[in-house]
């Protein structure tokens, strides 16, 4: 083989196997080599998934080859007969295959480890496209292979992912990363709460539109994730600090115009967020849940390092236990009903005063799908936050979803409220 | 548009979207997808994730045409920029676009619910080529679009997996059913807790390795999953009785020699069995959490209809709030540590007494990263279950894996003691 110098710039990911046609098995391995191909600056134009048919593998390979600088084909390696990767990159590229002796001597020597004899399949394995280079694989049978044709470069590897991983990152390092070139992708992102995906459109689209025109310009793309609306930035630029200060003014710019609603500047959640601000402040939390169930404190104990700042705190769905447990005055939630501002006003103050925590949460509302009211329906839930030198403030919001999507941004809600609580120093 | 009635035997999918083709987002909607057009016998061909770039989805679009009878696409149809989808669909089957007033006020009303005004950017989300059929999106403001296109069938549905399922299985029953063939993928899961992927191979294999050369076979998958081992059968034949029949037997004799170890034979999650299990008993249950930090009650709690046998609980991080809210004696902290198995005995035992509810469970371990020592390693948790008639039970595990994979398993080994304890009668 003739080594390539030819810049690497874009790629797609092929992987091979019915099995990952089915319902219940995900391909891993094109995530794994997302990550990889981003931090070398190739971008990623697609990942396919396609059975073990040899006319449809040919026919995505030929999509992927005119579209990508770097194909990447795992799977389809093994010694059986519905492992057809080898054989078809190498018709549809017009190379011969011949066997190689050196790899056909390792394959049986893996066997003779094992006091086995090598099956006559696994010669298959030992099969290589004319000018391919062998790509070893410590971990199993089949070798991967690298071939370089009409400009372009195709890559094949085993698909168990122990196998594939490290393989993938030794070609990185020796053949990829120099052929990168001096470009990467540089991404920021911005998460945002208290607004829809769609008022953040208005206020966003004005400042990023400006910079699509821009050379190169920064791609910008809005999500609406759980609770949170998401603004991924990025900029495929030289590998410069010029281009980082470029990124970082148009995240700033952004964030000015979006202001105290964006709570994430780093990709961190939320509970990571909150969890930060109590530390920085050392303050502690408790929480006393009904509708959210407990969720609250499992996403805040989701954080390393949590036990510093979360005191604790009581799940009481029955009216019972929010006597019983957080000290709400019965006649309370006789007068106003479990789901009100006063209880859940009763349910913070009453955790605070319990746990001795600086900062106590209520939450009480309809997570359904049963227990709504036309006064009262399903997403209908009272957030409180009490701290004992500003007393308890409350907020209903009406949330939209099912019983999951319900109790998530109830938390969610619930943490912003501490976080702006924190931030605005009161 | 008139309706088709061309056989429907192979499909495709493309989930439109940049953000899945970075590290750390997966396509899920693919996998429910294939599961339901196996269960309609449509073989899926091929699936692909490619960006939000008008030229290359168009390309993906053709080739997938090229290869299958149907063509789903997923994402793509918000109100953004970015949300290209129907418009290079669209494009490429030569169909013209109009704003479709029904679809403006649908939207307009769904944000009016909510106090809020449309955004002109929604508007986009109303525009249907020529021909289609608008699929209504109950939980949403983006339709799907159905459109039937020279022998083709090309479904284009919403990302979000909760307004995209519904929509899915909708489709299936009202336009894919009618016109998939004779033929049927049945299948039967069995979950499997409290032992390894190993040891169920180990007993499985014997069993499912006679199933694999009869006609047609049953192909048996073991899949590790956290905190719980699955099997997955499947089936392909006739939509007949007697095919059921073979799948139930078949998954009688693997149930048979797993024995207790199977929580679930049709899929629903432990905390969902357990429930029910609860609910059958008329029992009620509740919770003191150390290091699982609520995350138990908020499983139990995500099941709906969950208030009924769901007391409540504590989440007690603290050594004081295990005193304080649950009662523990301070002496017995101080004598065996917080993470002990007299420990976990006083939590379960003093939750219950505090509640009133039937059983009660006490959770204390070491989460991680940090706290472990060489006595008690990080993923050392022990866990009681008390009730009033049996007094309390514990045992302490050894948990692999991250904070969140402790947290998740411990709560998982909790569950399976109520279940257990349920099924014994003790």
């Amino acid at each position: 083989m003739t080594p390539s110098s030819a810049p690497l710039a874009s790629a797609e990911i092929i992987a091979v196997g019915s099995e990952m046609l089915g319902s219940n098995r995900l391909d891993t391995n094109s995530l794994f080599a997302a990550g990889r191909l981003a931090a070398l600056g190739i971008e990623l134009r697609a990942k396919t998934v396609v059975g073990d048919d040899p006319g449809r593998l040919a026919d995505v390979f030929k999509s992927a080859l005119a579209r990508a600088d770097l194909v990447v084909l795992t799977g389809g390696l093994g010694p059986t007969a519905d492992d057809l990767t080898r054989e078809t990159v190498a018709e549809t590229l017009g190379l011969e295959l011949r066997e190689d002796a050196a790899i056909v001597a390792h394959i049986a020597q893996r066997f003779a480890k094992r006091q086995m004899r090598m099956p006559d399949v696994n010669r298959r394995q030992a099969r290589v496209p004319r000018g391919a280079t062998v790509l070893d694989n410590p971990r199993g049978t089949a070798p991967g292979l690298l071939i370089e044709h009409d400009g372009h470069t195709v890559v094949l590897l085993p698909g168990p992912p122990r196998e594939m991983q490290p393989m993938f990152d030794e070609l990185c390092e020796r053949v990829l990363a120099p052929r990168a070139g001096t470009f990467r992708v540089h991404t920021a992102t911005l998460f945002v709460t208290g607004r829809g995906e769609s008022h953040v459109e208005e206020i966003a689209h004005p400042i990023y539109s400006r910079w699509t025109s821009e050379k190169p310009p920064i791609d910008t793309t809005i999500l609406a994730a759980p609770g949170q609306v998401e603004l991924h930035l990025s900029l495929r630029d030289q590998a410069t600090a010029a281009a980082e200060e470029r990124l970082r003014r148009a995240h700033a710019e952004l964030h000015a115009a979006l202001g105290e609603d964006v709570f994430s500047t780093n990709g961190r959640p939320m509970e990571d967020v909150v969890g930060g601000l109590l530390r920085d402040g050392g303050l502690t939390i408790a929480a006393a849940e009904s509708c959210t169930g407990g969720l609250l404190m499992s996403r805040l104990t989701d954080i390393a390092g949590s036990s510093d700042y979360v005191a604790g705190g009581v799940v009481v769905y029955s009216n019972e236990l929010k006597v019983a447990l957080a000290g709400v005055p019965d006649d309370l939630i006789r007068a106003h009903g479990a789901v009100s501002e006063p209880v859940a006003a009763a349910l913070a103050d009453g955790i605070r005063e319990r746990t001795g925590a600086s900062i106590g949460l209520g939450i009480t509302g309809i997570a359904g799908p049963g227990g709504g009211t036309p006064h009262k329906p399903v997403g209908t839930v009272a957030i409180a936050l009490s701290t004992a030198d500003f007393g308890s403030r409350v907020r209903t919001v009406s949330l939209i979803g099912g019983r999951a999507q319900v109790k998530f941004q109830a938390t969610q809600s619930a943490l912003d409220m501490v976080r702006r609580a924190i931030i605005r120093g009161r």
